[in-house]
């Protein structure tokens, strides 16, 4: 068993959500003694938005996903962790078809109305038919007040479940949005988390719940990055019941507020997902100004949060500078070593190509030792900005990706 | 004290080369008890070729051998390690021009003539004083059968000096090739050694010298990774003394032989290289077909490469072929997950989408024990080719790097 991280945060109170039944079950997929179903059953009108992973060589639930995400509306979400029906040709079609059709069965709904998502090993076939077993069970537990056994079930190397929530005013009503999250390696953009879904009572038309589920996900999950790896399964879904009773709205001025919330979501479960990254010791926040632009920006702290040899120094509580200037150096965007200036922890060490004069070392050294560690750089170029997170590489992500399949 | 790899070579015979003097010297720059200090001193009408890292905050002596180079000629080459004389600003600049007048003073040749190239911790100004004081013992030092000593003396992790030498015949008469390198993380193209000096005593422009230098590195030293971190430092320079008497040609044709054996010397020292990557326990060969070009196969090859989830699975001796999947699809290269096919060791896992039917793991298991690893992947789109070569990502890579500056 791997130790909880040290950078785990506790599950917050996670009320129900008018729309949103939840139940879970063990199904013996791959892990035992635990559960690894999850199914959500949706008000009808429940719209829906969502984000995939870029891999161009996606799981069949992503593949599937895709397909009927242009409908706009959901009744239900089964989730599998332990094996990502990833690379396994038809037989991965036939169990996606296979688990859909019991699901939208189970729930007297249309097949195109139930979302999937697997997470888990890939390139072994998906034993659907211990999740058609499972249905009546899942479908028989439905319940409104399980949000922390849905984070539960749908962990594979999380050390710790991961869920968030706010409210916020729409059309003057109260509504909520509450999301889960399930990730640990594998983890880089796009997109930076293996599986997230959240849900709100809210009534939002889909085309509105995509546009800012997209622009949410872009300042969350794709500005972190644990292994640089990314997932074939990357799955971000966002469900709104409707429950609340607001006039639904595509208006972005009387959204603002719901924006703020889900923006706020999807920002804590980002950092939940890096906080368990795989052996983390330490949470990275990296921040890149000066960049031509907030794109080169991005891009050039990306490359410092996956350099390995970054990683390692701050693994080892060295404030390396020198690896810095490296990762900003292989990065591929406009940089000038001679006006680069790099701060750790808030002390600036380095300043126009070079150690900055009588620089004390003594509070960069404490900062160090603490499990946030902070680093900005300054381009000298531009007002292009970014923050990326990343984790420490330890000796833990070894062990634990040296021996997955063991 | 890191173990030396046990993917180690030993250094072959290194017959003095006409043309060529050399000296090392412990100057104490960083490193007690050992050396640190390479000159060689070559003969006048010595043509010279360089290919330099893309990492855009390069290292003083980079910019130095830059300037120099179109000049095609030279008479010395320094190199230091310990210390890379990167990110020092002005004292960086003093200290290149203080040790190449010292050099060339020493020598009795122009200072535009004399090559620099140092290795070690960036951003720690560089101690000129001491190498300018080690400049007489080194010059009365100088001799022709010291490339055995000349690798050592310019190791920094490296946990054995890296060789090789060939013979070829130009215009009738033998000629040879010997290169040293060093190199062991901070390794990704372009290029993927940190410092790497060749030497010939053939008579070459040094136009026809540069083309085929390019060419060579091309194939080698930009076909390996470690770690993805692309060096501030990385220098390759090729020396040709031009003693051996071969009439000067830029001939292609009449080079044939003269390219296969630098081709030969590039490909050697890249492999020590991937040898002596940080904590390496197994070289891995990724050969990648199928690719729509050949630059295609190369980025995918060095996305699988890249991969820390693939490399840890290797370190487990995991024929985990779902990772080399994902590392296919984060490449950003085309590629369909139903054409694509994976081997290892020879044996076909995946194709077509799937697992092989009926696939014996017991080959593969057997061959992922061993020292060296053959990972073929076919694309299945087009005719592009390339192979690519690094090694697996273990605890020790955590060890050398989470306190090297300790």
């Amino acid at each position: 068993m791997t130790p909880v991280s040290p950078l785990a945060l506790p599950l917050p109170a996670l009320p129900p959500l008018a729309g949103v039944r939840l139940a879970t079950a063990a199904a013996g997929i791959r892990y035992q003694g635990r559960t690894d179903l999850l199914l959500a059953a949706f008000a009808e009108g429940t719209t829906v938005a969502g984000v995939f992973t870029r891999n161009v060589c996606p799981g069949a639930p992503v593949t599937y996903c895709r397909e009927i995400l242009p409908g706009g509306t959901a009744r239900g979400l089964l989730v599998n962790a332990g094996n990502a029906n990833v690379f396994n040709g038809v037989s991965g079609i036939r169990a996606v078809e296979a688990t859909a059709a019991a699901t939208a069965a189970a729930l007297g709904v249309p097949a195109e109305s139930i979302f999937l998502a697997s997470t888990g090993v890939i390139g072994e076939p998906l034993p659907a038919e211990k999740i058609v077993a499972a249905m009546d069970r899942l479908n028989g537990d439905l319940g409104d007040d399980r949000f922390a056994d849905a984070a539960r079930a749908i962990m594979t190397t999380d050390t710790f479940p991961k869920a968030a929530t706010r409210t916020a005013r729409l059309g003057g009503v109260d509504v909520r949005v509450t999301g889960i999250a399930k990730g640990s390696g594998m983890i880089a953009p796009d997109m930076a988390t293996m599986l997230a879904f959240l849900f709100t009572d809210a009534a939002i038309p889909a085309p509105a719940l995509q546009a800012m589920l997209g622009k949410g996900v872009d300042h969350s999950f794709n500005c972190i990055t644990i292994d640089s790896d990314t997932s074939t399964s990357d799955t971000v879904l966002l469900f709104a019941t409707g429950a609340a009773g607001n006039k639904p709205t595509e208006d972005p001025a009387a959204l603002a507020d719901f924006r703020r919330a889900l923006s706020e979501v999807l920002h804590d479960l980002a950092m939940m997902v890096v906080r368990d990254g795989e052996g983390a010791q330490k949470l990275v926040k990296i921040t890149v100004d000066g960049a031509v632009s907030n794109a080169s920006a991005r891009r050039v702290g990306l490359a410092i949060a996956n350099s390995p040899l970054v990683k390692t120094a701050i693994a080892g509580e060295d404030a390396n500078w020198g690896r810095i200037v490296m990762a900003v150096g292989k990065a591929g965007e406009p940089a000038d070593r001679d006006r680069l200036a790099i701060a750790v922890g808030g002390t600036w060490m380095a300043k126009s190509g070079g150690v900055v004069p009588g620089y004390n070392e003594a509070p960069v050294v404490a900062h160090m030792k603490g499990r946030e560690i902070e680093i900005d750089v300054d381009i000298g170029l531009g007002t292009g900005r970014a923050t990326v997170w990343t984790c420490d590489l330890t000796h833990g992500y070894i062990d634990i990706n040296g021996s997955y399949r063991s």
